[in-house]
């Protein structure tokens, strides 16, 4: 009857993923709120608490739960490092605080409790008998508490054994009477910082050479500066490594290509290597460490991309034939989504003769390049590769290097993109870039941080992308520009842009999400310089991040009432470091909008004709809001958005 | 890599409880929709099927699920019997299928298709080679295929290859590439009928003896006839053992008692004996066994307590001194709840020296009961025992005798509620008697019928019981007797009433929710002729229970629009039988409401103009509704409720 041993029930597990079948993630180092519902048969008192070790062994920690309300438990926690972590809970009924609360309502009542206090004496003498592994303080302090009891009339006992004191004694080393345990070991990934919280700016290091020429990573170095000014924390370039030369494509994506077309990025491997060879016109391996180097110096993390598949011209096709698939005529099969070919790239075959030796030259090539400083990875495509592919390829480089961080490049299905951020990518990839109304933000950003999935997906909100020049920014203007920016930035805690954001740069291809003469299949010069850029706003909003605590964690975002449908009106609060910040954003880059909205005084608990201190983070200045109705004009021409600190009572002032 | 092994995702199982660690409930022989999300990395064509088997072994059912939309799939299955049985998920990659579909869009696309045929043919040829488990049929079918296949031209090839009859060969022929099985088994526990439709009827035999004497299991088979006319079938005892002496209670629970007051059967055990045993005064057991025939013979199953709780005078105590607390002074602990006292009652201890023998004569307790032919219990105040031990009596119980039902007796907090649901417990009861309102009623039958539970608690809707004298019938009169009658019967697969809910009994101990002069505590003899008597509504209910499948899966509920806030105005559909009810319910006992509603003509996909054919299940007659809106009258001293009967078009005629 080993069943017999959980006497006490647990359910509705706050980071249990799919019954502890995946890990649930949470930063290294922050504090973060642990809930369970814990319930036992009857009346009596129990006590819960929540159980935590590494995985790669040491000892467990204890944090004690306390009920909230309706069979519900709560305990702050937090995991000291990166890594995998377990949890697990434990329940048990606390005889003693059971015996206190039922004596004191006999003694309210004015029943006789004499057999009641021998009962709590006994109470206390088996918390000493069975506290064999108490320290020796505690374990005095009940010998002289049952000395004393042993000595007392009625009326002593009583006033001993009700005290407070007693209670916590006794609290602290009474024994745990049906001790239970979850049947599950729940995992929990922990990760650094920049896993929830970065601003990554993407490049493609061959535009930006000198006067024209294909650019090198001595460029990029010469260049840092830039990208550091602007505020960003992650420079991320797509593939870096040799070009293959079959079936190359030409200037927007024509399928012949001139001598001199430098080729899709993307359709990696050629004579001069594959996945873990560089691009002889981007530089050497040597020159590619000194970027990294330096881009640290600057406060820069490298991102590098991570992309399977492989032009024709790829070393491993001669070196490998069975990890490719090859065609009744012998000729190799091309990447497809019939009826369209896709004639520059080959795509790897995973399972056959390819497992394992396939996973595991995969897995070295993110190795390989984790020993070249790089621990970010933006991961093309990954949901056209198996899961289990993911699952494993990532622990095995987490468990070497608990703070590598993969981002999933998957515009997918929505159960196929959170599959991924289960099997373990640290970022995803999200459907921000086509969420444009206020209803569209407001369902998709609730869905994000309020559902499930906060708990293992974490967005990284790009604005435009080398792949996506978004239909609203190939019309919108440049306020159009200033307000995507604040939404990325601020609705999530990572966020990107791909070059060219900066300067407004939005001419597609007609009628495509395809930017005209695209860096994939060309070298570009950018002027990063030209009139009605919107560096300003980068660099403020960027500032703003980094300063203020609330920005940090995603999942504190609510939204607020503004009576204008082109007006989205949110907040992000953190109560425990005094950061209060509210954002509203004009959607509508073609109108002023004037609009009513609430101050949300409810939040702090003050009544609707409060008062509450704020600053305009654009301008400076320090005000105060009378009462909870204001109104407030945006125009997109001028100030599209608008970011607030309030300062409620109580709060400490910056 | 064991992991690798499983490419295809299994996630949102609907009657997976609490990752598998519950059993989720079917009815035997009942149809049920299984669904899932199932879905692959990349574009392949996949396919699913759910995989039963019997906990007692036997062999593996399998059936293909459906894809419904954005990766749910579904299948509707059963299973045969009562028991234990074992779900699982496989799925699999169709790469024939994923070649028709690519191939078809080349072709219609005019591209050139030779080698895709010849790719083709290899999949027949695979199919074949990976056959040896065909059938005869099927594999002469492949062969013949192949055969053609290779003398074919490529006119000839893309006849053959693209033809539905291939399409259908392959589908039932092709090898399961990338056989992914979901990581779980999960229970399901499958019941008989019973266990989801039953009306229950609960008197005490003692009572309902001739002239005012005690009654006798022989008086009961007297009135058999009376339940069963009325269209009950299930009869429902209090218990019925010897009850004990020592500070019995006397009439309205009293705390001294007459010596021929009867004393409460819920004090079970006295010199002539405990749980085993029979109240002498009822006749022997013996007597039962014939009266558990005679009601088998009228169609009428008797459903026992077990109330765990013993009287101090129980053989159990002197027997058993180990299963009971006591205190220092050497006497037992008796029941309370302070400062409340039950001095007539000592509840045992499930732990310490009862394990296991406590836990083995309990079960030896039912499984006596059982062999006396009795395959109901209502189990009096579960939440007060561990539910460790629950899980193991119920399933021990369940393992010998499948068919037995436990109904939990349960008046607790939502989540121990729902705890007991899922450890085992059959059918429960619930806040019903308790939710008058239309909001109340419309929030907490959603709850039941729409979320999780669902698949786990099956509510008993008691209207009345010896322990609830609902402060709403107190003052009602006859018109909320009729009321809440149609409701429980109609909103719950399973209802009960306590007897005089007939004759519409409702005098109170002023100010509380208990019969005045209850026969908890003193014989009570019964008018059931008596004038103002409900039972021509209570056969009129039962009958159309009886006969009308759309009362019997009570999950199909819906509430459709009455534009009254004291109407509640229900269906409740089963499309596959042809059964569609409406029902009206004024809730409120003292006016008329005159109100308009709608007829859901949306659910048979008719415009609002249609008209239907609708009968009058209380009158009788039929006539056609014109159009969706209409109005309609219920008095509660005439027509408290009206119940319709809707013929959509296409549906079968009664």
């Amino acid at each position: 009857m080993t069943i017999a041993r959980n006497r006490i029930a647990f359910e509705g597990v706050s980071h249990e993923i799919d019954g502890g079948r995946f890990a649930a993630k949470v930063i290294a180092g922050r504090d973060f709120t642990f809930e369970a519902d814990v319930f036992g048969d009857g009346h009596d008192r129990i006590r819960a608490a929540v159980q935590l070790r590494a995985d790669r062994g040491g000892p467990v920690t204890e944090a004690e739960m306390r009920h909230l309300v309706n069979d519900r438990w709560a305990a702050e926690i937090s995991v000291p490092e990166p890594g995998l972590w377990w949890l697990t809970l434990i329940a048990w009924r606390d005889l003693f605080a059971t015996w206190h609360e039922d004596t004191a309502k006999k003694i309210a009542a004015g029943q006789r409790v004499s057999l009641e206090l021998e009962e709590g004496r006994r109470l206390v003498a088996e918390a000493l008998d069975a506290g064999a592994a108490l320290k020796a303080r505690p374990k005095k302090a009940l010998t002289q508490l049952l000395a004393r009891l042993e000595d007392a009339d009625d009326a002593g006992r009583q006033s001993l054994l009700m005290s407070d004191e007693t209670r916590t004694l006794m609290r602290e080393t009474g024994p745990r009477t049906n001790l239970s345990q979850y049947g599950r070991d729940l995992p929990l990934r922990a990760d650094r910082d920049a896993a929830g919280f970065s601003a990554w700016y993407e490049m493609m290091p061959r535009s930006w050479g000198a006067d024209g020429s294909h650019g090198t990573f001595d460029d990029v170095i010469d260049r840092l500066d830039y990208v550091r000014d602007l505020g960003f924390d992650v420079l991320y370039f797509p593939p870096i490594h040799p070009i293959g030369r079959t079936n190359r494509k030409g200037p927007n994506n024509s399928l012949t290509a001139g001598p001199d077309d430098p080729g899709s990025p993307y359709a990696i491997g050629a004579q001069e290597g594959g996945h873990k060879a560089i691009h002889p016109d981007l530089g050497t391996l040597e020159d590619f460490d000194r970027l990294v180097a330096a881009a640290a110096d600057h406060g820069l993390e490298i991102a590098l991309d991570f992309a399977i598949q492989c032009s024709p011209d790829h070393p491993w096709i001669k070196e490998h034939p069975k990890w490719f698939d090859w065609r009744p005529d012998g000729s190799i099969k091309f990447a497809e989504n019939p009826p369209k070919k896709y004639e520059d790239i080959v795509n790897v075959h995973f399972y056959r003769d390819a497992l394992p030796s396939l996973w595991l030259e995969l897995r070295d090539v993110v190795l390989f390049w984790v020993a070249h400083g790089v621990k970010i990875f933006r991961v093309d495509n990954p949901h056209t590769k198996p899961f289990p592919f993911w699952e494993w390829m990532i622990a095995e480089v987490q468990a070497r290097h608990p703070d590598t961080i993969f981002l999933a490049e998957a515009f997918t299905r929505p159960k196929v993109m959170k599959r991924l951020a289960k099997i373990g990518f640290t970022q995803s990839y999200s459907y921000f870039t086509w969420r444009h109304s206020k209803a569209e933000l407001t369902e998709y950003l609730t869905e994000l941080t309020r559902e499930e999935c906060r708990h293992y997906m974490r967005p990284n909100f790009f604005a435009n992308t080398p792949d996506i020049n978004p239909y609203f920014l190939q019309t919108s203007g440049r306020p159009g520009f200033r307000t995507r920016l604040v939404l990325a930035a601020t609705l999530a805690g990572n966020y990107g842009i791909y070059n060219g954001f900066e300067i407004c740069e939005g001419r597609p291809v007609p009628g495509k999400e395809e930017y005209l003469d695209s860096e994939k299949y060309q070298l570009r010069q950018w002027d990063f310089g030209q009139p009605g850029h919107i560096k300003d706003d980068i660099r403020l909003i960027n500032r703003i991040r980094a300063e203020h605590p609330a920005m940090r964690d995603f999942t504190n975002l609510r939204f607020f009432p503004a009576h204008d449908d082109d007006v989205l009106y949110y907040g992000r609060f953190d109560k425990d470091a005094d950061s209060f910040l509210l954002f509203h954003v004009n959607l509508d880059p073609r109108a002023p909008r004037e609009f009513g909205f609430e101050v949300p005084l409810w939040e702090f608990g003050l009544p609707d004709s409060a008062s509450i201190e704020v600053q305009d983070l654009l301008q400076g200045n320090r005000f105060t809001w009378h009462g909870k109705d204001h109104t407030l004009t945006l125009d997109p021409d001028t100030r599209p958005y608008a970011i607030w600190r309030l300062f409620p009572p109580g709060a400490a002032r910056a």
